[in-house]
């Protein structure tokens, strides 16, 4: 029995000798879905241009208008409803795209320049994939400055940009072979047809690996605020590479420092004379305990601790949940599946007795990386504890520090963070 | 180190004895989720009555006004957006739930008969899991009978009552262990609180395995047309077990044959004198190619063909297609998460030559069962395939037939299930 398990490299080359783009066999009716089966709601344009509404901004799902939060306190399970997905935009509008005149452009370094329509994109091989997305900047120290001098921020403005979901596309490795590589050809730029042509570099093996153009979200069309018609999916490594509104690819023989890497995304570094750190990629083993989370209340007695473990390196091996502060620590249950860079839920008895507690998790993950507490994390960076507590606080991004929540004997719970 | 990997019954033992139900461990904004959160769309009833619109009924999603079926050609991925997941609706209208006066009530053969509110019910260990629900009426041999004399119908009204989400809950198990099962207590009577009060039977070893009473969907409330404010999930066997708008849970000590059982879903055996082979239970290693399908049109080349497969008995382990009307098969690519007892997006690549062709795929689950042929599952059921095609066609359920595809030279596509 022959297997047709090929991997993407033998199947380019199968395909092409004798398929060309755009001459690959079509079938009619298969663009995804079609405007009648659309999930009821505010999915992102169709051909037609409606349903071009951006998600409502609740009080509790925004903290300023073009930061989108999810709420991760008030969910089971692991997938993000696409309304409710994180999103942060850089650019002031969401861009009107028609995803009949929207191209897709691979150019530069390469063997052939190719222009993809959707139509050509949904044509070629697909995958679909659960994985999570998070902004770089999600659980900064910064946002820790509380609103609420008791309780500081709810989970969901703490922790909330990041959101699990299954993506389907295609291949990014597929596309550029098509295109042909050239040998120098070993980095990335990547750009929006948003208004800001949002732009990030990635290197080539990463591309290779598991990237995919994404034009679907959780059975339906991308949402308008998630990139429609297609953005970039880089499994594990932070949000900004998963560039939305994906209209060129430019393949170019070193990195670029484009606008946001250079200005926005850099992390100076004290410790090495004020040197940027300059690229920051895969996201470290990381968890958070939604619930109990600050601002809610509790009451004696039984009481589930569930949460999300993630990391960027692959599966979650293990969560370990300690109620006493980081003296003890016990191992959570991992509930549903365990799917690679992705939210993983986690679940873990207790009995609250009344009186003070701290409560705290940490992910291992499969590498055997261990999420780290902030003290820990400040002298990774350079940093110590006070000085992210000052008023000049330094930019913090890519944070995976281990998140206490101190339950106070009302039954109230704070952010322990900086307490 | 400690490990929080206690199995249900345990954590049950050490609970019970301090905790009652109506007296755990609270969080106040536990409820998942609050009304600003909700997924923009049509979710089901809040607290507040809002959002009762059932979902819509485009000309391609329904047949008749109480089915739903979802569009499987036109989504990659395994998640079904909830708004198009299948619906079939016993009673005539959908039920005005309000959840806060819901109750679930366990009685019968219990040591302490008990009622449950929605806030019960949330305070306790929860669990999420991927699962396929599928009608057992799907896929019927009676609906191939053609509403286009040339194609068929199209893949979404033959085989689209089976979707998969993201369910979240409180297992049965936890609810009857705290109710306290009888000796004799060997099986389970279902009611629902809809107006035709729809009811099932279940036996206790497949309830304390791996059931839940479902109160969340892909991150939402369940929407009203899944059974708002709960339902019973139970992996992997067929659609009516999983009981909508769950109020009593009746333990008995023998099955009943409640209305729907032996009036509705009961098959006879004519090889068996005309008795009837009461209960269908797990659904069997099943798959079905979604792209191409018919009524679609073909070009010449690459063309991938995509479907899905699943089992009741736990994972999909492979899948094979044959582009040559089942003289030979080979492995196709199983793309993302292999989840058990949920669908299992397969994948192949094919060149289309412009020939005649006949395409199918076939499952071969974990357990080792192999998908029939329709003939192999006539036999087993005591027809012939001639039977199937009679006017008078026999009740079929729990049809999980290999779905062959002919592909005609002008392109176009038919079902070829009794060409």
């Amino acid at each position: 029995m022959d297997s047709n398990q090929s991997d993407r490299r033998r199947f380019l080359k199968q395909a092409s000798a004798t398929v060309a783009v755009g001459a690959a066999g079509f079938v009619a009716g298969a663009q995804l879905p079609a405007k009648a089966q659309q999930a009821e709601s505010q999915p992102a344009g169709t051909d037609e241009h409606v349903h071009r509404v951006p998600p409502r901004r609740g009080a509790r799902y925004s903290l300023d208008h073009m930061t989108h939060y999810t709420p991760l306190q008030d969910y089971a399970g692991i997938i993000t409803p696409a309304p409710l997905h994180f999103m942060q935009q850089h650019s002031s509008e969401y861009p009107e795209i028609d995803p009949k005149e929207h191209r897709l452009t691979i150019h530069g370094l390469v063997d052939r320049p190719l222009v993809f329509s959707m139509d050509d994109l949904k044509r070629l091989p697909s995958v679909s994939r659960i994985h999570f997305v998070e902004c770089h900047g999600n659980s900064s120290p910064a946002i820790h400055a509380s609103r609420d001098p008791k309780m500081g921020l709810p989970v969901q403005f703490i922790h909330g940009m990041a959101s699990t979901s299954e993506w389907a596309g295609v291949p990014l490795s597929v596309l550029l072979n098509e295109a042909g590589l050239k040998k120098n050809g070993t980095w990335l730029v990547l750009e929006g047809a948003d208004a800001g042509k949002f732009s990030h570099t990635l290197p080539v093996g990463k591309a290779l690996d598991d990237c995919f153009v994404a034009y679907g979200q959780n059975g339906e069309p991308l949402r308008v605020e998630q990139g429609f018609p297609i953005r970039l999916l880089v499994p594990g490594w932070e949000g900004p590479f998963n560039v939305k509104y994906l209209r060129h690819i430019k393949v170019v023989d070193e990195p670029y420092n484009t606008w946001n890497e250079s200005m926005n995304h850099s992390v100076s570094r004290p410790d090495l004379g004020g040197k940027a750190r300059w690229y920051h990629f895969q996201w470290a083993a990381k968890s958070v305990i939604t619930r109990p989370s600050a601002g809610m209340e509790m009451r004696k007695g039984y009481v589930q601790i569930t949460g999300l473990a993630w990391s960027g390196a692959g599966k979650v091996s293990k969560v370990e949940v300690s109620t006493d502060g980081g003296k003890n620590w016990r191992e959570a249950r991992l509930d549903g599946p365990v799917v690679p860079k992705a939210h993983t839920r986690f679940n873990y008895d207790w009995e609250w007795n009344g009186q003070e507690a701290m409560i705290q998790s940490r992910c291992i993950d499969e590498t055997g990386d261990v999420q780290p507490s902030m003290a820990e994390l400040a002298e990774h960076w350079g940093y110590t504890m006070a000085d992210w507590q000052k008023p000049e606080k330094p930019r913090a991004i890519h944070m995976n520090a281990i998140q206490p929540w101190k339950i106070n004997r009302d039954g109230s719970i704070s952010d322990a963070m900086f307490a």
